[in-house]
């Protein structure tokens, strides 16, 4: 149930952070609409249909599916309050990309890929619905370019597989795994801790 | 034998639609043929690949590759010709909006997912090669940010899915959802409809 | 033994493209390494996607992974080198887009799809992992765009299936295939061969 809950929660945040991006690129109602649940659905999409589950878990059940809507729609109407909200923003996406990436990590190794095939495949989860946002919005994925992002997903989906190969009770890994995202995340934009760009470059 | 013949017309006009803004982005022979391709086969491969049939059923029977290929290849010999029939090409766009839309939406059907899901798998085939289309030629979607384009898909498949809850005959069904996708799109056209952006952007 | 090593040089060529391009994209460290992974793995994960082999071979076993992460790790190290060995890095390219077709189309091949099928996906796994990175960049593809690239994986291809038809050893049908890539393309370099583009554009 508290599994269920947070699940929703991230998939309301990631919605939001698409609607506001479409929001800002002046997209029409529907657009907005549309780029929300891309975003918010996404990374578990592409997880599923590498893992083979089809048609994808997300798009099997309405509370998936009205939760982004409604988020989106909310964005629209609201979007300045939702704007200055920035810092909660930014807060609530760091949890949905720990919830996303351990439980992608999580469902992989749960349809019996190797470990490090679940890391990959849960860091995938994490920050795909990102990766497509900006793609549909003509940017460089920021996953790509800032703020240690995909890294923090990494060290997720690393608890997450090795509590399982220790044995570990899986409430006690995840939890570990999501929060340990949430931190490397928010001390890094906190700190403004960035990836080096290659030596050589002015 | 009508829906082939159909199906292969909706086929066609994607594919031109495609090679025609490949043409305007400068691309060789061989880029405006594979863009007319992805535009034509692109939302059948997507509602494919998210259903689980695979290799995607496009890719198996040769006239669903002939077809938007030989489509392609006019486009780039006679594109000033196809250029000037700007009005014959939005009527045929919006035919095969509603045909690919009604027809991915049975398949999904079909393939026993909930109606919701029909809705949006049935929606994505519709728009999903024209969302590839923009893609690769480095635009932000112009399902996304134009008239009434979604929209008219969306209300075309959740006929479908009703009158195969009411147990009506597919064929009437199929024939009215692909009309109604038809007459909103080009009402949208003509009226210029939008969906409204967001309130409070200058 | 060979096949293995041809395919790892390979992953480690188009990993060695898609990180050069992500250091001139000033992305960080990390987006360095995801691009690479992305240009190396991209087209062996759609044709796998498309053929329906979950999870895809290149996320099961970890050399797969490991060659791409370390080429790019050596790209950020050392890419003013790397830049200045052009000519070398597009004889490798040339040589990873043949073993990628070739054995695109085998595999595809070897999951029963009909012979024109088996051509499209082994030219779409030659050349899908570049236009991933081009895409992550913002940019048209480039196999869209230059020098005949698609049409000589699509060549490579016809051979395989053509040999596969003629029962001929399957050794033999690679290596012809897989060298006749590398010839048109080192050739379309070296005479500047394009294809053309429409008739009457300025």
């Amino acid at each position: 149930m508290v599994i269920v809950v947070l699940e929703l929660v991230g998939l309301a945040v990631f919605s939001a952070s698409g609607a506001l991006a479409a929001v800002r690129a002046r997209l029409d109602l529907f657009g907005v609409v549309v780029l929300g649940l891309t975003t918010a659905l996404g990374g578990g999409i592409i997880r599923d249909v590498l893992l083979g589950i089809t048609p994808p878990t997300t798009l099997r059940a309405w509370p998936y599916l009205a939760v982004p809507i409604a988020t989106a729609l909310g964005v629209f109407a609201f979007h300045p309050q939702v704007a200055r909200l920035r810092k909660a923003v930014l807060l609530l996406d760091a949890v949905g990309l720990g919830l996303f990436t351990v439980s992608g990590t999580a469902t992989a190794l749960a349809a019996g890929v190797p470990a490090y095939t679940a890391c990959l495949i849960g860091m995938t989860s994490g920050i795909g619905g990102g990766a497509m946002r900006d793609l549909l919005l003509r940017e460089i994925p920021l996953v790509l370019r800032r703020e240690i992002y995909a890294v923090a997903a990494l060290a997720g989906a690393v608890v997450v597989v090795a509590g399982a190969r220790l044995g570990l009770p899986s409430v006690l890994v995840t939890a570990v795994g999501a929060t340990l995202v949430v931190v490397i995340r928010l001390v890094a934009l906190w700190r403004r801790w960035n990836a080096p760009v290659a030596p050589g470059l002015t």
